[in-house]
């Protein structure tokens, strides 16, 4: 393995300058088409004016763009548990608002924020109930970390199901959070020193409510109300959510109406039914909440198809131990490994896009890509999570995704 | 002035901190309605299951949120020149793709991404037409920056006319931009030495053209296809545009078709007739790329109402020449100013959102924020402005921001 240490932003473009100019394989066709030296036709586009200023005035993505939406998971389950986010199809490191992964536990509420409070209580000195006023003229903070389901990939714990990037991983986004640390929140009520969790509630009709221990309480939770500059989207907690930067996505309590401040943790059925982790034996694993060393290579990815020749390998790492600090890159099933080189700026708790210039000889091969993190986490091979915990587990599958790319440039989705 | 070296994360948090939690002026009612420890009523989004998944498949904001929307400029004018994004309502450094501003020179050409042809042509090696699909093969960069209109704040050079910061300096957003370097298409093309120019043209109805001195075009210029993610937003040039960190937005060319090397500029249209700064004297700057240092406090800013108490003023800083260094804040009307925390991460030629914490005792007064930038700019007051350049240009308004609140507390627009 490489040196991990961080590379520049110099050390970026000296990799991709030296990718010889003649090894990217562009279609023939493309240079062969200017050799009259003549410009293409001018298209209908230069004679008519075009469409008009605020068409509309909240802009949405082209026609062409139709098939980038959020979609359910593959079958007919009459109860489906969230819509993913199309990851092949995105690039860099932020998720727009419309794309953002869903995943609801009684449908979304819609909430008029003038009417919408959120009660502070329980061991604390001076309870507060305060409107969504109140909230904004706190101090704030803004920050660009993910939020992935705990459930995320749960699919590759036993076959491996489903097809592309957005249908086995795509319980994941990554955006702008804005909003009031909680630990302000919590300075202003008077937080008894006994206190040691919280009880977060939403106002959904499940009640969804979680326990959150008292030092991710005075870490960098806040009470988010905007993503991406403007207000939460209605199925991301409108008008506040509770979020826990690399904690996994459950315990970011959308629509937050209340927060409880005791001694021990609650026990609600969201983490006493759900969210444990089962092992071999039986037994359960509770209160795991730290998301896990991970990465995913985009493109090419599960459902693709690719030609022969020069491809830029590209796909996101994260980490709820702050930030990545490499990614090595496989082309022959985990024989051997080559660093990528990591986009900067590279944040903590963030999504972390990695690239690899690599030439496709028209061989089948497993591509894979291999996250380390800061705390010196790297991420597994399946057969190691599989080994320790067993196939009854459903929450933190972070082992490393393989795609097998056919003879004929087939991308698909298997274990190796 | 106070030093302006940059401030970590642990600072800001101190200095939130430093708050003293009682000063926080609360509404009293938000305290006494707790008396009673009992909790609001339940509201009906709690006993009734909400909306479901994909709803719609590409997310909308709420509709509590439909006043916010980019607008056109005051006045009847038959010939809008662009929407305005709407800074007020915006939280970060990240401006959603939906609220983007627009620009146009003869509207919005509707382009189907699998016949957009991109042609790289005249004192080159080895010409080239290029598809979307050769150019997506090619290394990419992504880079969270701004982009500004060289028109923005123009008002401002004569009455101080424009009520919210949207009319005013609202041709301003800020996005995470996905492309290829341009500098990666011209090693591909082999640039002839004694090139020194590059025209960039539209594939709109103005055929909007521009030259770019070849020092732009080797450094960080891109030929961008994505926005925050996804695929750029047809007003923004769907599916490809030039884009030229921290230069005024008419350079960075959307709907790019064609860019042709030469030994010196191409005199367009849009560079003698426009985008050309008109002197006192009555000759004219041309080729004036470079976006100066400014910044503008959003909350409290024109058009909103405050009351007695704790404010956080927050706002966003920017500048064509690197990383903003410092904002100073003055709450007097220029007399003192006194330093502000900036968000981390500060990143180049990205907007910068700074947060200063303020008591307002409910005295008239006139807020104000300064930027500096690291190559040692300081944003000006509008009569060293005036002074230099007279009230006939248009283009590249940077100077101070003055906004008067009046003892009733509404803010206004000022000179001062």
């Amino acid at each position: 393995m490489e040196n991990h240490s961080s590379l520049s932003r110099r050390t970026i473009l000296r990799r991709s300058a030296a990718i010889p100019a003649a090894s990217i394989a562009l279609g023939t066709a493309a240079h062969a088409q200017s050799s009259s030296g003549l410009p293409p036709a001018v298209p209908e586009s230069m004679r008519t004016p075009g469409g008009p200023f605020l068409n509309p005035p909240y802009g949405l993505p082209s026609e062409f763009e139709k098939g980038v939406v959020r979609v359910l998971p593959a079958g007919n389950n009459p109860f489906p548990t969230g819509s993913r986010t199309p990851l092949q199809s995105l690039h860099g490191i932020i998720t727009p608002n419309g794309l953002f992964f869903e995943r609801h536990h009684a449908g979304v509420p819609k909430i008029n924020p003038d009417h919408h409070r959120l009660m502070v209580h329980g061991m604390v000195k001076r309870p507060l109930i305060l409107s969504m006023e109140d909230l904004m003229r706190f101090p704030s903070v803004s920050k660009i970390h993910f939020l992935e389901c705990s459930g995320n990939s749960s699919s590759q714990y036993t076959g491996p199901s489903g097809k592309t990037a957005q249908e086995i991983h795509g319980l994941l986004s990554c955006v702008e959070w804005t909003g009031v640390k909680l630990s302000t929140i919590l300075a202003e009520v008077g937080v008894d020193p006994k206190a040691k969790w919280i009880l977060a509630e939403g106002t959904d009709a499940a009640a969804m409510t979680r326990s959150i221990p008292m030092n991710l309480a005075m870490g960098d939770a806040m009470l988010a109300y905007a993503q991406n500059g403007e207000k939460l989207r209605p199925e991301q907690g409108y008008p506040l959510r509770l979020f826990l930067p690399g904690i996994e996505g459950n315990m970011s309590i959308k629509w937050l109406r209340r927060l409880k401040i005791g001694d021990k943790p609650f026990y609600t059925r969201e983490e006493t039914s759900k969210y444990t982790d089962l092992q071999p034996d039986g037994s359960s694993f509770e209160f795991t909440f730290l998301m896990d060393v991970k990465s995913v290579i985009l493109t090419p990815s599960g459902g693709q198809k690719i030609t022969k020749g020069f491809h830029e390998i590209t796909g996101v790492a994260w980490t709820g131990y702050g930030r990545v600090k490499a990614v090595d890159i496989s082309t022959d099933g985990g024989k051997t490994w080559r660093q990528s080189v990591l986009q900067e700026p590279v944040l903590s708790k963030a999504l972390t896009r990695f690239r690899f210039p690599w030439q496709w000889d028209g061989n089948p091969v497993i591509i894979q890509s291999r996250a380390i993190d800061e705390a010196g986490n790297v991420q597994p091979i399946r057969k190691k999570i599989i080994d320790k915990r067993g196939t009854n587990q459903i929450y933190h599958y972070n082992a490393i995704q393989s795609w097998k790319i056919s003879e004929t440039g087939e991308v698909t989705n298997v274990h190796a």
